[in-house]
């Protein structure tokens, strides 16, 4: 059962998230419950990363979500504190034991290493560690 | 320009994959394109994070894609040697920065610990971090 290939998993951050949402509770559940505008600040060493990407295009933004707990292995839905607790791995919380988000966002636009866009829920200053493009082809169902 | 909460950014494997690609070559470029079987085997200090899963759930899963290279900032999209360079952010390459994958494949049987799946194009042995629920209101556009 032991994985060999697991060494050296420590991810790097490639930006980070300004954002309105400074503080638990300013933050929406889910980004698409928010036409808050935040922008993702590409740091220089990965500024050529973004080349590709253009105003209107919809990506995946990962983030790492420093502020979770990552001990978390049962929860419950958010709505109603009666909700029965359910395994981490079938809810969205933030809460897990790897604490990366993924959000769909449209980029309304691009300045320099800058993206602005639509839809994300991090809170301000949340280290950003890949953003990739959404395809119908193979992320929808 | 620097983030103060991007320490302890370290991954835990949660599980891994069992697939029948064991080489370069061996998998598909998404994992959209394959019928093969392959199985998450989760380990047993996380077993209760799948609870709420069901077959026939379509779930979002997030390996570590421990044989990218990392240090790839530009790179082509596959199929043509002479397409132009681009950000890896705008591509789905498996090298980027920080190598996690994101495939959306449907739960074909829950059995213990272990989901056998239809859709991964993971390699053999490949570290899962981590399973989100697929949802159509926050993950389709």
């Amino acid at each position: 059962m032991i994985n060999m290939n697991s060494n050296d998993m420590t991810l790097k951050p490639v930006g980070y998230v300004s954002s309105p949402f400074k503080k638990r509770g300013d933050a929406p559940s889910q980004g698409v419950q928010t036409n808050e505008i935040s922008t993702i600040n590409i740091y220089e060493e990965y500024k050529d990363a973004i080349d590709g990407l253009s105003k209107g295009d919809y990506i995946f933004v990962l983030c790492w979500f420093d502020k979770s707990d990552r001990t978390v292995i049962k929860a419950r839905r958010r709505g109603n504190p009666e909700n029965p607790l359910q395994g981490v791995f079938s809810l969205r919380s933030p809460n897990r034991p790897n604490p990366i988000s993924l959000t769909l966002v449209e980029i309304l636009e691009i300045e320099d290493s800058v993206l602005k866009v639509k839809g994300l829920e991090a809170f301000d200053n949340t280290p950003v560690v890949d953003i990739k493009p959404y395809s119908k082809t193979v992320d929808e169902k």
